[in-house]
């Protein structure tokens, strides 16, 4: 059995690791960290994990976070970059759940995350952990930025087109629309049911975080400059992610091969028939990003639809899909359930 | 005060009507008709109207309509163009709330509603009720075709870009989101809450009815053929349309300036402060629709957000300005509550 | 106009006095207090105020108060006991809608909500404001208590039983449900979305402060002490409260006659015919409460359905309602709109 | 490997078996049946299944059923009981999961679903699959009726109070609350989301089909006649029941302790600490019934609130955990997940 810690473990991506890993046949999970809630049962906080883990929070302790396998970080940005120094030192290794190590160009990230990177040597030794993209360079990481909900589904979605070369790279829209459980478990006016119940809005359209990472996954997709509108909306619901995709087309597609051919190996990448609709419940609570692809009217502006559980997929799930190829685990162990529908 | 008659008065544009005539100083519903309800209280169907109306539904009859000083048809498709021709013979004018006369295109009209037309002469006649646009003519019609929902939140969100002659015309995109009410109450097990909660999908992306009407729209206002992309989803909410829109930008604009011009004598758009971000529940009841714009990064793609009532400004609320409008009342009337939040 | 002002207008009682004072044609709201936002407009909160409401709120000032007509204190338990003294002593009427005056024996109150009262001369003199029991003492009253939501949907349940007579006094159990708005618009991590939506549960089973309110209503019905229990739980929804009675039968009745004749002359109760079953959203956004009564299988308990809107008559509603019997005017005045449904 | 068929596979409930069978390691589900959608492929109408079966629907055949080991009925009341005798004729065992074969009193059966019952003999024969009560029997029968979903709820919450003997029999109350898979897939228009969103009714109040499964469970387990009153309520969401049940208490009781060890080797039965509120959620998707115990005020009204989720311990949860009893397998194989919260 393989010996995982989890710091930061109240929040949402905390209690998802926790319900999935409950499930993996190779995973114990040894550790679970939590200044404020430090000798409470998690199951105290989370009843649905009452029966299959009995363990309490702890406050971190690095010497105990390094007799782990590997370590979660599912707390918020900035608070893995101060600890995970520390425990690589060991052998222990390191996904971070949160944005520390995603964007490769620090200005940038210091730019969109308001603060002074801890550890620059990191971000350059991290890997993007997108297994789609990164397989063989997650196999030999010790250290794996996951990467973002919205990055996740708009990546995937845009991916084939764009390494394929066959649209205009300066007009790429993205409109992305995400459940609640996206904005955390922190108290805040703004995400209570009477706020946000049978209410539906964008946010962050002036600038979200995840912009950068979307361009840069898709910038390096291309091999040079990429060019997206990125625009987020919240939806009166708990789960699910749906980006829906735009592009205008450069030269002649045959859309559904291109897309079959890239994903054809991917355990977790379900290219549904041309013309489908894909909804978010196909994927609730699972590891999958289904997509389907249009032409509407035969025009210029190609329709790729893209859904994922932005807990699963989108966090929990796909550091669970990078700590299996870490490991030397079958990449879909612990991830085979099937959706929850209705 | 104004007699006036609903036909079709079952489905939630009909009850949404009679909410709305409720409080309309002026107005006295005298006739209500369904086939399938003859005979029964419209309370028994909606409740909430237990104490504002008393009277049964009625078989349709053309005399006790005539007698009326304006009909709406609150009709599935392919009803109103059966029996307008009969109504206009009199005194009497009509607003039709569903599409057989919303485009001016015959051969446009019959490949996407699947029908013959059977007054062609009244389609040429008809008059698109948008007051925002066709506020003079309105006030002369005899027959109004009141718009379709999609198309009133995309036309107010695009307008004053496409008249000004500020963005590129052939990659206009609009993607909406729209309550489940906009499907109506017809009984399917597609918009079941067990098929539609908690869940969020595109639909009709290969070609839905309102684009046409969309395209219609802007191009009279572009004096051009334009071409738009549409994409429409399904929210878990019962009421509400948010269309966020993208135009390439052709040249400078002040865009505040643009929108609060164009709309500064409107009673019903409410231009916002750049860089807002509007709530769909702030118009849950109400016919205002809110619009706020974005140029995110300083870039080249404008993005507007743009919503409304998909049973008020995109129905009810609109036929009933309409209404005020053909028959010379003040254009607010029976149209000034306060959008129910939370 | 009769000028009124609000104390504590942020929360969602604050917005909804708003809403329906909007509609009323014989009130000014001259001033709304709120200490954390003052000087900032009152739309920039709640979006739907926007053309409605241009006033700022304002630190509270007992002088710019006293010049009101009436004032209502949509503020948090025990604050509005510190001010209302000061208030009364000029012309001003005083309407609590938190829960300083609703109970009368003063260690009961002090007891549940753990206080020492301010001015329990005033708690004497204050008059309950459920206008079916209290409308004459209302009449006269310089300063009303205005019931809790799950209260009122309990009590006008159950009073006409109760003051017959006819039902075992001892055994009486309210199982009330009510939506999220309920709870208000505090910041809190238990009524977010993400943790409130799509689940259901009971909650202050052990004991709920309306408990001695509903106890007390029905004991003075009744002319001897009664025995409630009640079991409040939180629906995954906005707004609305269903509350099921139950009461073992005591003697023969004639239920339908016994709740038509009690609430004839009502404006806000409305009977159902026998074996109804009222959903919440018939009285969505309105003051009504309606009623249903059933004798299943005819045995000897009976079940009663009681629902109402708890931002409305649970709240600002009957606020209104109290106000226009405190000032004279017609009961109704600005309560006549429609439900909104769906 | 245990071969598996399911009769009538479309429903909510049809799904749920091929959701939780995909875990079972132990099973394979070799035919699906159903006359609408033969030649179909289940994943198809389910996208959630898509990778996990590819099997299609089929026409049911006997012959095949009787290859299964097992065959669960997922139709309407009174499908089963027409098909079970002929596939009773071999070795294959049968568990309904509509009501066939709920009901031991045949006049009471007929009387509340109004038909006849096409094999009374196995009417007889059946055990009522309820494991906490009849395990034993379920080990031995060769058809199974599993339980409803109110009756599991309500009967686990009332089951040690009641054959202890502790409560007065004749004023017990099960005040229940669903959400809105439990009314099937069946196309409505009750069941839209555009009329049960954000609304809350009590439904079948006059007489409800799980009014005599209740009574008969609770009758047998105090061996002398109990008097239930019932009342079913629609939750605007998708999964969980949740019981709130009233009892008087007759005598001195432990409740704690008396829950605790009725249910200590119950693997699905979770009795939480005394005074706690089990959430919906926390059983969303996993086989668990959660339940607390409460004593309000120190009277003489208990309240047990008991929580299930409708589909899997109130259908196919419960289904599967009998198949485990009738097969001879682990009671909790395919049955182990964590609930999805949130």
């Amino acid at each position: 059995m393989v010996k995982v810690g989890i710091v930061g473990g109240t929040g949402y991506t905390g209690v998802e690791l926790l319900r999935l890993l409950a499930g993996h046949p190779e995973v114990e999970v040894t550790v679970i960290t939590s200044r404020a809630e430090a000798g409470r049962p998690v199951s105290d906080i989370y009843p649905n994990l009452r029966g299959h883990f009995d363990i309490p929070f702890t406050e971190p302790d690095l010497g105990q976070l390094k007799s782990c396998d590997l370590v979660f970080f599912a707390t918020p940005n900035g608070t893995a970059m101060k600890m995970v120094p520390g425990l690589l030192d060991g052998d222990c290794k390191v996904i971070d759940l949160a944005a520390d190590f995603r964007i490769k160009d620090l200005a940038v990230w210091e730019k969109w995350y308001g603060m002074t990177h801890a550890c620059p040597d990191l971000v350059a030794e991290s890997v993007y952990g997108l297994p789609e993209v990164n397989r063989q360079a997650i196999k030999q990481a010790r250290l794996v930025a996951n990467p973002g909900c919205y990055p996740t589904a708009a990546t995937l979605g845009f991916l084939p087109l764009v390494e394929a070369g066959k649209v205009n790279l300066n007009g790429l829209i993205a409109d992305c629309k995400s459940g609640v459980s996206g904005a955390g478990r922190g108290s805040s006016v703004g995400m209570l049911m009477g706020e946000v119940g049978e209410s539906f809005k964008a946010y962050g359209v002036p600038g979200h975080r995840h912009l950068p990472e979307i361009q840069q996954n898709l910038s390096i997709a291309a091999g040079q400059d990429v060019d997206v509108t990125f625009v987020a909306h919240l939806l009166p619901m708990i789960r699910g992610i749906h980006a829906t995709l735009y592009a205008t087309i450069d030269g002649e597609i045959d859309l559904q091969a291109l897309y079959e051919q890239r994903y054809a190996n991917e355990p977790f990448v379900d290219v549904l028939p041309l013309g489908s609709h894909p909804e978010t419940r196909s994927v609730r609570g699972v590891n999958h990003c289904r997509i389907a692809m249009h032409r509407p009217q035969d025009g210029n502006t190609l329709v790729v639809l893209s859904v994922i559980d932005n807990l699963v997929k989108g966090a929990a799930g796909q550091a669970i899909q990078n700590m299996n190829i870490m490991l030397g685990m079958d990449e879909t162990l612990g991830l085979q359930s099937v959706a929850l529908l209705p």
